[in-house]
């Protein structure tokens, strides 16, 4: 197969996983086994991609915005950002996401990537699919794809895939916000996948097929695995619980709201780039909870801190975890709902009517030496402009009670393209000419 | 309350959290509480852990062994030993494992370990349960206790729980195998704590409160989640897979089977000290898998190490799964299922009829710096006597082809006790005059 051609690929329809991705899950050291196997492969992988069934329990992968923001949050989580190689292209980047299209239609709708040579596949030849999930049904799995500041320019300036003017104006590093204490290693990337479903082995086998994948173009920056959903973002949901024991994400922007994912969620055309009309921005906070200090606050404190009891969830002026707060509504010494309570400072009626679509997850990454679980809660939230989350997290940062809990350490912003038309590829109007 | 002394104190029913216990989970700094607080609390706690209810998908906490074993293995894993914590006393131990036996038959049975003032509980106190699994079902939780040879006698000799005479001759530190590369922060332990759960967010709430409970006396030495089971205990349970892409835990010993775990899991009256029967040994390793190489080599290769197909999971002698492997057979160059494959070196065939409970889960820890997964298996294993293990281990550790794709990194073995009678705690019998 000869070099494409941008204009050419880009219009193109993937029908299969690249020579390339077909290559790559060999690894350089079996490039050779030749173009007559990659090209069996690639039909098997072709078959495969096919979307004539759909497994039950699947969202459909392609539509006018990506699966995973709106859909009712799944179970389970595995989060990754990637690193273009050096030296990789822009036909690369195109190649890459083809493959990553193809690949994860096939794994959203319950299909492994390829074939593993149960059934008369290649013999002597690296399985295609890692084979973990094989046998398992979709589980809910979606898979969506953001693009970070860094793939549209370098930190050092350098416009490596000729997409600098493309770049939204929004799309850059977050700023520093008071009590900040982000790792580098834990924070930014060219490229994120999140990956939810139902089954933590079937997210799991989704990222690392796509970083097989990826193989000798982009490599995993950080990653992370979520056990919990913390937030609903649909009503048929119970609220989920944090690892403070309290509700969560009670106040979410809901699938079902007429009108508030186009308010708040999608960006809208004539925003920005026309590219990233009915796609999204994605701000992950590797957020570390030190929950031992957390516990041995007394009961008072905790809900002082947060404005809702950690039974009901009700909002500390009263009623259920649905009533509305009164700010207003004054205790023996003072507002019931504290000046400094995280729901208040969250609350949109104190950010300009602002809200986020949320969909953390708890997480724990074993221990510490002192033997204190390193667990915590890894925010994830997609806005319409990322000017919304600044605007809460400045709030929060300045000012919230739950500071003296929690550790910002790590952070990214990714601009999250829309759905994918069948035929076409993640991304693809970016590359448009 | 006074010291209890040793004897009363192994004859008593625990009722409720140890004032120990209830102070623990305020911490060092709140201790000043004061007993009357702590009198509430332990009335709370008694009527909290109170048999009389059951929730759905609950497995009995009481019996003649513990849960955990047999039990049909559940899907997720939080995993943690803990180290006694310097200069504690025998009386600290026992009032501990009390401590674990009231909060854990609380935890399995679907409830809090305690009040966390939702109801007229003390709003001036720390809550009782952490309250991150309230509103969850038991999710079959089962959460197993052992004891390391450390809490028999420390390295340096010292007995420092006037347990060294009731050390099992067989427990000690597992012999150094070919390959090892174990990390010391990840091997051994005075105790370990394996909670297992349908919902991983019920098994990380019941480490977190144990160790929340031991706070003073205990602290987690190392700690392991796992995501997936890769082992059926019940003939009931469909066979997992593990990050190989290939079903484990085929030739497996299971609840079903009779007289299998007499024979294979449980020690036997008179095979060691008295307080040890009924129980078994816990053998933990750590193992990580190099997934990317594994992912590169081809299917054929993939196949000869494990000795069984990729897809089906048969023999390569023929078959199906559960098809007996004819080790004899012969094909072109030698027989079909290899001499140095890992299933013909793990079958008890091989081993002298050596069967072992396995019991292990995948994990997948973040990623290295290069973007590799850190990712493997969670080896758990239950057996009559340590040296099943040992003797299976070196016949792999010494040929097994696999070793070429796998390290292992830790390692532990623990003695379990038998199960608790109601009225009784975890080890009674170890603690008895």
């Amino acid at each position: 197969m000869a070099e494409p051609s941008e204009a050419t690929d880009a219009a193109q329809a993937p029908r299969g996983l690249s020579r390339r991705g077909l290559l790559g899950l060999a690894g350089a050291g079996l490039a050779g086994l030749g173009v007559g196997v990659a090209g069996d492969r690639a039909a098997l992988a072709a078959t495969a991609a096919a979307t004539g069934t759909k497994a039950a329990g699947a969202y459909a992968f392609y539509g006018t915005h990506q699966a995973g923001i709106v859909t009712p949050a799944q179970d389970r989580l595995h989060f990754a950002a990637f690193d273009m190689s050096p030296g990789s292209s822009r036909d690369d980047l195109i190649e890459l996401l083809k493959d990553w299209t193809v690949a994860s239609a096939a794994m959203t709708a319950g299909r492994d990537i390829g074939d593993f040579g149960a059934a008369g596949g290649p013999y002597d030849a690296p399985p295609e699919d890692t084979g973990e999930a094989l046998g398992l049904p979709a589980s809910g799995l979606t898979i969506t794809v953001g693009f970070g500041p860094t793939l549209f320019q370098a930190t050092d300036g350098t416009d490596r895939f000729g997409l600098a003017h493309n770049r939204p104006a929004e799309l850059t590093t977050l700023p520093h916000f008071p009590g900040d204490l982000l790792e580098e290693a834990r924070s930014g990337g060219d490229l994120c996948i999140q990956a939810c479903a139902n089954d933590p082995q079937v997210a799991v086998h989704a990222i690392r097929n796509l970083s097989r994948i990826a193989f000798g173009r982009a490599a995993i920056r950080w990653s992370q695995l979520g056990f919990g959903r913390t937030s609903s973002t649909s009503t048929s949901q119970a609220t989920a619980r944090n690892l403070f024991g309290f509700k969560d994400g009670t106040a979410n922007v809901m699938a079902e709201e007429p009108g508030a994912a186009a308010e708040h969620v999608w960006v809208q055309p004539g925003e920005g780039p026309a590219w990233l009309a009915g796609g999204s921005y994605l701000v992950a906070r590797r957020i570390r909870m030190t929950i031992e200090t957390w516990d041995r606050s007394i009961l008072s404190e905790q809900e002082a801190v947060i404005g809702r009891t950690k039974g009901e969830g009700a909002p500390l002026s009263g009623g259920t975890e649905f009533t509305e707060p009164d700010f207003a509504l004054a205790g023996r010494s003072g507002p019931l709902i504290g000046p400094h309570a995280h729901m208040r400072l969250a609350h949109p009626d104190q950010n300009h009517g602002i809200r986020l679509l949320r969909r953390g997850y708890n997480f724990v990454d074993g221990n510490d030496e002192l033997g204190r679980l390193a667990a915590g809660l890894f925010f994830i939230s997609f806005q319409r402009s990322p000017e919304q989350f600044i605007t809460v997290q400045q709030n929060l940062a300045g000012h919230d009670a739950l500071n003296e809990y929690i550790r910002h350490v790590g952070s990214a912003l990714f601009a999250v393209p829309p759905g994918v038309r069948p035929g076409s590829f993640l991304g693809a109007p970016l590359f448009a000419p």
